[in-house]
């Protein structure tokens, strides 16, 4: 029992940004420094954005509370969306908007996870999902999947997950295209884990926020088209990626009618209702999606191959999403993976540390290459590159 | 083990919004129906909202993550807002944006609540503050106190505190000017409590959503400022009432650093950050505020004196706050409450139902003034009286 002034179990073990270790020396940098450690994009949105007086006077309620899974316009619309591009929805009950990506997935976890009840998390995974089943009470089992050279084939995919099961897993978390990777899996690969969790009675979080973001070869389906898969699925998408809006915060769950429901109960208990000016601002972005989304991709593209023109480490190019991921050790020379953390920063550009994407990750680094212009980019890269073989 | 297909039990008997119940009947009335069952105002704000291409130019980064505390911008104005208005904050770190008071309220339980912890709530109570206790597995009990036409003594009210008691007790809410009577706590009794929660080492929760809406006398002053209060209160406060402006999903937490840090552990697990165009946007609102606030605080008191005069039933006038709340038992003549809550719509005008408040409420109702221009506002009350009295 937290008597003041301690505080609940739940929270006591829970960071806050995974970044807070080295924001003293980022805040040392200033301008100076390379932004190159958050899934952040420099690039505006470039559709439309409507607001001020005309936007007072075409929509007299824009202050006003918005209904508690979102605006019946903005869900049409993404109903739309969602059975154009990614799977068959039914009607607007299989949707909530939620204040960001990440909040769906809070909402779909809280409405899933008891304390103590388990969660499967292929990793390398984006850190904040960790302390999102955490939140709910529950833990977690990692299953090494994005990081392999060669990728898994079905059978070995197959026995993989069945070692990560115990009586406790109740879900597995499926992020694809994969932050911090930038790899997708196969519809092989995906078909595998729906089977898995059909014999297995799971739920699965279908995270898809780089959805739309792949630039070489085709793209993978959304998992939650495949068969079998739709009724235990919970997809969550964000405006934060392709939409270039990060801090709008919005985003939303797809799945179930019912399980949309009782996540909205959670969602009610959490922030009431997601913001209204935002909802009725983005209903135009996504009308003119595709008209607009060629460019964007074509721009994350070139940011990559600029990327991987500089960059100072070997590694094969990201098939997708906002990022790099590779493993530095070779480069340490005995030194302390942190220090060169630290090193890099005091250098003037800022990574993500690895450990904090999985267990296995201890000596990689992400580096995000669409928050920063070229120029900045390539900057960054090679201020990465003297740290690194400076302890050659 | 919510095995599939089944949920949680932490949002198994969670309601999501608590008009559910008579929504198809509310749908039904369409633009017929006088809204006087939500919180909202339909005043747009009338201090400037920047936006559009200027917005644009003059915030290169409005569309990127904010810091997960709120901006620093936002957080300097606010940290001499409350100093100014409320109480003495040391700094920013004292601060945290939420996406909305709501949100700031479901942070603050998630940070100190374990499962089974118990919450002393006040009551007639704000209905959601019940479930955001369920979701970080709390349970509570209510204790009686704004609907008495007498207010309770010191001693009576430490009496009725130490009544409530129990191992488990952990925090207490405490929301004044309180939603939905209209009445504030006197400095008087609020010293009360504080003693309460010092001798029984607890939390505070203070509520004050309608931070600056009193419309006769005095205001009280906010809790934190009062002996021994501030230490162990976490402060809630929103853009949703004076600032008009419940679409924009924006709060914030005051209190002692390290709770607000552990609250923003929270937060950031559940949405990451509070959008960035909001946190821009209010800015001005902030720095503008002693222009405006008069102006606002005489409409709302204006149309609460406009609900008076064409009230059907004889009540005290609220004090502060957007409500008025009554009993209507000597209305029922024989009639099934929730029929006469259904009259109320059909015949075009929407009350909130008293249940939802304290479960010593069955049979009252709570009526929004500030939601409705005048005209409306009249209508509706106009509908209220025919459907009560048409019981006699």
């Amino acid at each position: 029992m937290p008597r003041f002034p301690h505080f609940s179990n739940r929270v006591q073990d829970l960071g806050g940004s995974i970044f807070e270790r080295y924001e003293k020396s980022m805040r040392a940098q200033g301008d100076n420094l390379v932004r190159m450690h958050i899934g952040d994009t420099y690039r505006q949105p470039d559709y439309p954005l409507a607001f001020e007086e005309q936007f007072r006077q075409s929509h007299p309620n824009f202050n006003c509370y918005p209904n508690t899974f979102g605006t019946t316009a903005l869900r049409r619309l993404l109903h739309e969306k969602v059975n154009e591009d990614n799977f068959e929805l039914k009607g607007i009950e299989n949707i909530m908007v939620s204040s960001g990506g990440t909040h769906a997935l809070s909402a779909a976890m809280m409405a899933i996870l008891n304390p103590g009840d388990e969660v499967i998390i292929p990793t390398p995974a984006w850190p904040l999902y960790f302390g999102i089943v955490k939140l709910a009470g529950g833990t977690y089992r990692e299953l090494p999947l994005f990081a392999d050279e060669s990728e898994m084939n079905t059978a070995e995919l197959s026995a993989a997950l069945e070692s990560c099961l115990t009586e406790r897993t109740v879900a597995i978390y499926v992020n694809s295209p994969n932050n911090p990777s930038g790899r997708q899996l196969t519809e092989a690969q995906l078909q595998t884990i729906i089977h898995f969790a059909e014999r297995r009675n799971l739920w699965i979080i279908a995270d898809e926020a780089y959805d739309g973001l792949v630039y070489d070869g085709e793209a993978s389906p959304s998992l939650a088209s495949l068969p079998g898969a739709f009724e235990r699925t919970l997809t969550v998408f964000t405006f934060s990626k392709l939409f270039m809006f990060a801090g709008i915060r919005l985003g939303y769950l797809t799945g179930p009618a019912e399980a949309v429901r009782k996540a909205n109960a959670a969602l009610v208990h959490q922030i009431y209702s997601a913001q209204m000016p935002g909802q009725l601002l983005l209903e135009e972005a996504v009308k003119t999606r595709r008209e607009w989304k060629p460019r964007v991709i074509d721009a994350f593209r070139h940011a990559r191959d600029h990327f991987m023109l500089h960059c100072p480490v070997d590694i094969a190019a990201p098939a997708g999403g906002y990022f790099a991921f590779f493993d530095i050790k070779d480069y340490l020379n005995g030194r302390d993976y942190w220090d060169v953390i630290e090193a890099c920063i005091d250098g003037g550009v800022s990574p993500a540390a690895g450990i904090n994407f999985g267990s296995d990750f201890g000596t990689w680094l992400r580096l995000c290459f669409t928050g920063e212009p070229h120029e900045r980019l390539q900057l960054g890269l090679e201020r990465l590159g003297r740290v690194l073989l400076n302890g050659a």
